[in-house]
Order: structure tokens, then C-alpha cells, then sequence
């Protein structure tokens, strides 16, 4: 065992502050590694305040994490020391069902284990990457090709860029398709970048007039301020899929309507409160569909990081010290962050 | 034009009684039948008493039509007279749209022509097959190839058999498949016997104990009475697909979380008042989908119709006389029916 500091919430209602955690002796399939950056995602902060009732204290959040490998097990084939990292929202998955099988683990039938806050269905706590150092067995752990000037920037890929990718690719988006990105926040401002440089034509929703000038230098085709009727209304039926990333309850049949006979819309966004009822009549007319996503599994990470690589994608981001994460939670809650808060772990000690 | 018997609603609280229509002289492409049977659907209910607020009166309903063709048009080579043809839910479409290209009519972007209550976005009235005869352009016309005595019973697959084939067969239920069917009226009855001859393990979900036997005795492989939460948690995560014929607003989380991975739910019943409205991790934690369908088109209700020759698939019906119609609508609305009332058209006059 070695020590590493964090920052942890020690109940809901207290605020982040340094912690010391143990992290396990890597083992012979283990990666050891130093946490460079961690981006700051919603996730988070629900979970340090215990907004989904399930968080296990002392929390340490984070799971857009980029590192630098200072140890590896004697079968670690992949990785050695010095390596640059990452480590998504999943550290461990049962390894053995069909959907780990198939390599979404996201989708573990025993439950995968999260990089943070322990086993989705329960078990020991884990702690994430607002920390010095992790250790990570192999086969979660993700190559990054990135040039080591973005990395900061990188560390959002893990969860806001996944979160966007795997959906886009599911549904097959491409050269030739019109998608509508819905919501100009994190995951929002990867979807865009992500969507056209997968080749669509893409129109990012928003209901600020003030993000029009953002969206297309980010590299939307269309913006529709979505409170606009007429706006809305030159995009019916035009759409082949939406990604809808927002989390706060809203109308869906304003979109629904807005796709094209086949068309869906899938939501990664989990509101608190649920959103209105979509009208049947939205689904039935043209046969559409609303669908849901969860991340994304570890192959489909890699193939994100190596695209977003290539494309010269990286997050928007604001870099901040650790001491600044209480601040940046409530300036999130604000939604003044352009696009993502990532942590410099070089300000931890 | 010629005159034909029919029964129509004059307004939207007055019950249905005898009237007479005028039927259009066949033009080169048209094809003139005598009705012999037709089915009653719930819509024909929601029609004749305004109760989707958009009924032209005088209402004549009916699109579940068997009837014998009089005449054809000199340019119409596929039907004769003698023919015994079935007419569904539409009567026309524009023929030039993309959709309409395909072959799916029913989602014709300028508006298919119901058979009854005139196009679907607005203009003249039709009167459908609650009459002694109709005029029915060649190409939405059906070739039925049942024995002439079960005809009677062939007129629901005109409507209730394609709106639950068609969604069978866009998501690919064949052998192998789990499939759900929720609710054992004249959609779900058909959906049942649809989905067991196409190859499915069929689940049929009830509400009612009493549905219990006649669901086995349809086809149903296993039989689930929904209120029952041991039996519904039995199924959990087991079903690749569920078809949802029930029109009241009912919990769809409970039926969500039935399916597998990927799985969808389609809706064919459109609630007066919504759905509670779905939970959106239902969707999200096994990337679920929830969507409509509408009918279904031409070709694939010929093919349906087909398809119901070639396994013995019929509707189970109670037979009625015209007179009893008024009657029948009240009876279904406590869902004393099984499962469909078929008006005999000889009744008429």
C-alpha cells in the first residue's frame, strides 16, 4: 500500500477538502500512475453532495483523468514507465458477460465497477482521480497520442467526450447526415467538435442567444436558439439523429418533432426531476425514437481518444488548483465554464 | 357516381344511423366493391365522437374492409371482378414522396388519405367501409387469399394485423427472439398469434388473471400478469422486444426494464391523456430505445395478409349486424370483446 492525497467530501453537506487515501501495491496486471490532470464533470459534484443518494464517504471524485505511469506489474504488457494515460469512469467490470464479452463493459451485467464511489450495484468504495496518484488494473488504462502541450485539455475525453462519441458512433453518424447536437455545456461543446469531424452536417441547439458565436466557431453548421419558434420550426422533420445532453427537465417533443421518418434521439443527460411526457403521437408519426446512452465501453474509449488524436480534438477547458474545486462546483452549477474545469494535480501538496 | 348504404354519425353526440353516401364512378385505375365485412377499431369510435377533434361530419367509419370488387377501371391489371380484396387504413397518398417511394405510405411527408375523416393533414372527407360499397383506387387495394369462409375474420388484419406486423418485422422478430406483447385486446390478440408464427417466444403481459388461458390458447408462450411484481421481476432484462398495444396511460418504466440490452419498446396505442413519463435511466443504463409505429404500408400489409394466409391466422371475432353498432361501441369501451366486432355488411339495407 502507499499513500496519495486527495481531496475528498467527507459528508453531502461539507465541502472538498485535502484527505490522505491508501492506494493498493500494484499488482502483476496493475498500472501504477502519477494523476497529471482530472477534468471536473457533473458526475461529481452529485456524487460529492449525494444527490443520487447512493455516495459512500470519504468521496474523492473525478474521473476524466490523465496520468503518467510510475509503476507497472510484471504481466503489463501495454504500458511502462513514463507512459501517458488515461483512466475513464470505469476502473474494473466482472470481465466474464456477454456485454464484457463484447467489450462494453459500461453495460456489465454484474456491474462495473466505477472509478470512483465503488460498484454501481453496490461493494467497497473507490477513490478517483482528484488525487496524486492511482493505481488501475491494465486493461481499464488508455493510451493517450495527444502532444503532451494538451493534455490538460485531454482529460474531459474521458468522460464528456465518450459520453458523445459512443452515441454518434451507434447511430451511425457520418458523411451525409444532419445531427443535432441539444445543449452547449460539456458534453454539448465535445458533441459538435466530435459530430463534424466525423463529416455531419451539425446544428447545436441552444436556449442562449449569447453561445451562437461559440457553437459554430467550435464547429457547428446551424445554430437554433431553441426559444425561437421560427428557428425551430425551418428544422422540422430534417433531422437523421439528435444527441440530447441536457440534464435539466424539458420539453422533448420540441425535438422529437424535429427528426426525420427512423430518426433518433438519444439522451445522456439524467434530469433530476423527469422531463414533461413525450406525446406518443411525437414516435408513432414517424415511426421515431428516443433512446438513451451510458458512456462508453473501453475499446470504443480508445478508438475515441486516437480520433479526437488525429482530428486535433481536445476539450475547451479552464484550468484551475485544487483548492479551487468548491469554487468551480458552484460556478458550474452556474454553468459559467467554457466548456470543462480540469484540475492541475501539480497543486495538490 | 352511384349511392351506397352506409351508417354515419351526423356530430360528434349523435349515435351512428343509416344515411346515404355517394360513391365516385370508377376512373381507369379505380377498383368498385360491395362491402362484405369490416372490423371496428377503436378509431372509428375516436372518429365518430370527435374525440381527436378533428372529425368532418357526416362520419362514416370503417377501415378494416373485406369486400367482392364490381368493376374495374380499363387501366387496372391486377384485380377482376369476382375478386375478393380487402381495403386498410388508407385510401391514397401522393405516390411522388420518398417515403411513398419505399413503400411506406403511411408516412407519406404530404399526407396519406384515410380511408374515413379525408387526408390526414386537412382537406375532403372519405366515408369508409361502414357501407355497402366503395370506390378505392387499384393501387391501395389488397389481394386476401383466405378461405371465403373465414373472411369475416380476415377484415381486422386490415388494420389490428398490420399495425402489430409491421413493427414485428421493422425490428426483426423472428426465432430466437423474446418478445413482449403488452395488453390482450384486438391489437395485442393479433400481435400474440403474429409474433408466435413468426418463430418468437412470446410473453404476453396482462393486466387481467382472467386473460391468462386465452393468451396461452393464442399462441402466448408464457403469460404474465402485470400487476403481479414476482412475476414481472422474473422477466427483467430478458425480452429483446416489446410490442405495446396498450392505449391508456400506464407506467412504461416497468416495461422498460424488461428489455435487454438494447432492446426497444414500440408504441402502437396513443393515450388520450400521457404516459407518466418515463425515467430516462430506463433508457440510459442499457441503451434502450422506446418507440411509435404507425400501420404499416402497402406492400407490407399484403405481405402481412400473406403471410396470415399462408400460417391460418385470423382474427377472433364476434360477428355483428349494422344495427348493432351503436351497442358493439359501447361494449368495447368495458372491453367486452374478443376481441373484435366485425360488422356483416349484408345487414345493411
Amino acid at each position: 500500500m502507499s499513500q496519495a492525497l486527495a481531496y475528498a467530501a467527507q459528508s453531502a453537506t461539507t465541502p472538498l477538502a485535502p484527505h490522505t487515501i491508501e492506494r493498493r501495491t500494484p499488482g502483476q496486471l496493475d498500472v501504477a500512475l502519477d494523476v497529471l490532470f482530472c477534468g471536473v464533470c457533473h458526475s461529481d459534484l452529485h456524487t460529492a453532495r449525494n444527490e443520487w443518494h447512493n455516495t459512500l464517504y470519504p468521496s474523492v471524485p473525478g474521473h476524466e483523468i490523465v496520468g503518467r505511469v510510475t509503476a507497472v506489474g510484471s504481466l503489463v504488457s501495454k504500458f511502462k514507465v513514463g507512459d501517458i494515460v488515461g483512466v475513464g469512469c470505469m476502473v474494473d467490470s466482472c470481465q466474464h458477460c456477454q456485454p464484457c464479452a463484447e467489450g462494453i463493459e459500461q453495460y456489465c451485467e454484474n456491474g462495473f465497477t466505477g472509478t470512483y464511489n465503488g460498484p454501481m450495484f453496490g461493494g467497497e468504495n473507490t477513490y478517483g482521480g482528484y488525487s496524486s496518484a492511482m493505481v488501475v488494473r491494465e486493461s481499464f488504462v488508455l493510451k493517450i497520442s495527444h502532444d503532451e502541450a494538451s493534455l490538460a485539455a485531454v482529460a474531459p475525453l474521458l468522460c464528456a467526450g465518450i459520453t458523445t462519441y459512443s452515441p454518434l458512433r451507434q447511430w451511425n453518424v457520418g458523411p451525409g447526415s444532419k445531427v443535432g447536437i441539444v445543449g452547449l455545456g460539456g458534453l454539448g461543446h465535445m458533441g459538435v467538435k466530435i459530430a463534424a469531424a466525423m463529416g455531419a452536417h451539425v446544428v447545436l441547439f441552444t436556449t442562449s442567444e449569447s453561445k451562437r458565436a461559440d457553437a459554430l466557431r467550435l464547429g457547428a453548421h446551424e445554430v437554433v436558439v431553441s426559444k425561437n419558434a421560427e428557428e425551430m420550426a425551418a428544422q422540422a422533420g430534417k433531422l437523421d439523429f439528435i444527441l440530447n445532453t441536457v440534464a435539466a427537465p424539458h420539453d422533448l417533443d420540441a425535438f422529437l418533432a424535429l427528426l426525420k421518418l427512423d430518426g433518433t434521439m438519444t439522451l445522456v443527460g439524467a434530469p433530476d426531476s423527469p422531463h414533461p411526457s413525450p406525446n406518443v403521437f411525437s414516435l408513432i408519426l414517424k415511426r421515431r425514437r428516443l433512446a438513451g446512452s451510458l458512456i462508453g465501453g473501453i475499446r470504443e474509449t480508445q478508438e475515441m481518444l486516437d480520433f479526437c488524436a488525429k482530428h486535433g480534438i481536445v476539450s475547451d477547458i479552464e484550468t484551475i488548483a485544487m483548492d479551487q474545486i468548491n469554487t468551480a462546483y458552484e460556478r458550474m452549477l452556474k454553468s459559467d465554464v467554457k466548456y470543462r474545469f480540469v484540475v492541475d494535480m501539480a497543486t495538490i501538496g
